[in-house]
C-alpha cells in the first residue's frame, strides 16, 4: 500500500508533515509518497536520518495558502501539493491521500479530479469529534449547506462505512442530529431523512438509532452523527470553542491566587489526562466521504503524531474498502 | 408594577418560585401574583413569615407536567398556571408573566393568548448564553425551524430591542450565526437574512456586525445571535452538553488520583468562581418576543435566585417597554 502525503499542508509544514508521514511508514510497514518541493523535502529527510525504504518523494512546487479562494487556487495551481496529490491516486500512483492543508481546497480538488461516487449526492466531510467515552463522526461539517433528505440519507450510509472500517465498529450507532428526540421534531429535511434512515435500516439492518440532540453530541450516544454541513459546522465549531473558553477561564481563575496555583499544579495530571483523552490528534483528521479515493484531511495546526494517525485513518479505510462498502450502501435501496 | 408569576413551574415547585418571587418583591418593590394552588402558596407564604404587602395570589388549579404535549396541555387545560397566568397579562392584571415551568406549553399558551405583535411574522424564543465578558441572546433556540429570511431579520430586531432594554447595552452587536465569517458564508436563508439585516443596519443605525461562527460563540464577538431556531437549539444544547461532559471529566480525573485530589481541593475556589462566571441563573431566564405581553420562560431547575432575577428580566422589560421597540422596529422598513 502506498499513501500520499501533502508536505506542505500544516502550518508548521514541512516538518510534521515529513516526520509523521515517516514514522507513519516505518510504524505501519507502509509505502508513503511525499508530494512537494523535492529539495526541501530531502532537506528535512536528512534531518531524519534513517529513512525507510518505502518513502518516496513527488515533486510539487505550488502551495495553496490558507487564505486562497478554494475553487480558483485549485483551477489555477496545478504543481500544487494538494492538487498534484490528489492526482496521484487518480493515476494509481497511490491509494490514498492525506493532507493537513486547506480543507476548501482540498475538497474541490478531491471532487474536481476524482469525482463522486456513482450514485453518490454529494460528497461530505466527516469530522470525529472525541468524548470520554471515545470519537462520533460528525457528517458533514461543511462540505454542504441546504441539503436535502436523500443527501442526509447517504450521509448516514457513507459514515457507517468510514466508522466500521477505520474505527473498526461492527455496528455504528447512526443518529440524526435534531432539536429533539423524538420522530417529530427536526426541520423539514431532518424528518424526511429520518424515515428515509428507518426504511434503510429495515432493509440493510443498519443501526440507525433516530435522533440524538446537540447535548448528546459530548454524550457519545451515537457513532456516526448525520448532520446538514450549515448545522454540524456550527455544531463542531461551538463545542470547540466552548472547550477553548472553558479552558482558558479555569486556567485564568487557577491562577489568580496563590492557593488555588499550588492546587492546579498538583491537579496538573488530572488535567493533562483530560487533554489527553479528548485529543483530536488521536484520530487523524477529517474524512471527505464520497468521492472515488480514500483522502483523509486534518487540521493545520497538527504535529507529527496527527499526521501519522492520519495516515493510519487512511490506510484503515484502504484495507476495510471503505469506496466498495460506500458504493454498495449508497445503491443498496435502488 | 405587577408581574404574574407561576407559582408551580420550577421542578422543586412551589418553594423556589414562591421565594424567588417574593424575594423580588421585596428587593424591586414592585408587585407580584403568584399564580397558582391558592392554598399551597398561602402555606409557602406563611412559611416565608413576612410577606411584603404588594404579594397577590391568583387561584389555578391544575398543572402542566414536562412530558405532556404542549399544545394539547395548555387546550385542555384551562385553569392550568400556565394558561391563567398568561392570561393575566391579557387582562391587564399583570405587566408580565414569568415561568419556570414546559417551555413549549408556555410557547404555545402565549402565542394562543397573547397573539403575534402586528407585524411579526413569528414569536422566537431567545436565550442569554453565558461567557467570561457576559452574556449573548442566541435567537431563536427551538421556538421555528426551516425559518424563512424575512423572520431571521426580524429575530435580529427583537433580540436587540431585548437586549438594549434588559442588559441596558446602548447599541448591542448584531450577528448571523453562520458557518463562515464572510457574506458569501451561510445556507441560503442565512444569505438572505443577511443580505436584509445589512439593508436594515443602513436604515435604522442598527448595529450589525456580519456572521459569527460557532467558535464564537464563545467568545462574545456578539450580543445578540440570530439563528434559525433549529440551529440555534443545537448549538445552545451542544454547548451545554459539552460543559457538562468537561466538567465531569475534570472532576472524575482529579478525583482518580489522591494528589490531584488534594490539587482539586485547593483549587475550589477557581472552579467555583468559574461556575459562578457562567451561572445561567443570573441572567434570568429565556424570553419569548414577537408576542403582546413580556413573557420570560425559565429552566425548570431554577433556584429562588433565578427565579427573582427571572422577574427582574420581566421588570427591566417592562420599564424598557421593549414591546413599543418591537413593534416599532418590525415595522421600520415598511
Amino acid at each position: 500500500m502506498k499513501i500520499a502525503v501533502d508536505a506542505m499542508g500544516s502550518d508548521a509544514r514541512p516538518v510534521p508533515d515529513v516526520q509523521g508521514a515517516v514514522e507513519a511508514a516505518r510504524e505501519y510497514n507502509i509505502g508513503i509518497l511525499l508530494v512537494g518541493p523535492e529539495t526541501q523535502i530531502r532537506q528535512e529527510l536528512k534531518k531524519i536520518g534513517s529513512v525507510p525504504a518505502g518513502v518516496e518523494i513527488c515533486n510539487a512546487t505550488q502551495e495553496i495558502a490558507m487564505n486562497e479562494h478554494p475553487a480558483n487556487a485549485v483551477r489555477e495551481k496545478k504543481d500544487s501539493t494538494i492538487v498534484v496529490g490528489i492526482q496521484q491516486v487518480k493515476l494509481g500512483n497511490a491509494d490514498a491521500y492525506v493532507s493537513m492543508g486547506h480543507t476548501g481546497a482540498n475538497l474541490a480538488a478531491a471532487i474536481f479530479e476524482l469525482q463522486r461516487i456513482k450514485g453518490v449526492h454529494r460528497p461530505a466531510l466527516g469530522a470525529l469529534f472525541p468524548t470520554p467515552q471515545g470519537p462520533s463522526l460528525l457528517i458533514d461539517v461543511g462540505a454542504n449547506t441546504d441539503c436535502k433528505p436523500e443527501w442526509l440519507d447517504q450521509f448516514g450510509v457513507m459514515g457507517e462505512s468510514y466508522v466500521r472500517g477505520v474505527l473498526r465498529i461492527e455496528q455504528p450507532r447512526v443518529a440524526l442530529l435534531s432539536n429533539g428526540e423524538e420522530e417529530i421534531k427536526g426541520n423539514q429535511a431532518v424528518q424526511e431523512a429520518h424515515a428515509l434512515l428507518k426504511q434503510r435500516a429495515a432493509k440493510t439492518g443498519m443501526n440507525f438509532i433516530g435522533n440524538v440532540e446537540g447535548k448528546d453530541v459530548a454524550a457519545h450516544l451515537a457513532d456516526v452523527i448525520v448532520a446538514d454541513g450549515f448545522v454540524g459546522n456550527i455544531a463542531l465549531k461551538t463545542a470547540e470553542g466552548i472547550a477553548k473558553m472553558l479552558n482558558e477561564l479555569i486556567r485564568s481563575e487557577i491562577k489568580a491566587n496563590p492557593i488555588s496555583t499550588v492546587g492546579g499544579a498538583l491537579a496538573m495530571p488530572a488535567f493533562n489526562k483530560v487533554k489527553k483523552i479528548l485529543d483530536y490528534t488521536e484520530y487523524g483528521g477529517a474524512p471527505l466521504l464520497g468521492v472515488n479515493g480514500v483522502v483523509i484531511v486534518g487540521h493545520g495546526r497538527s504535529n507529527a503524531v496527527a499526521v501519522k494517525n492520519a495516515v493510519r485513518a487512511a490506510k484503515r479505510a484502504v484495507e476495510a474498502n471503505i469506496l466498495a462498502a460506500i458504493r454498495s450502501g449508497v445503491t443498496a435501496l435502488d
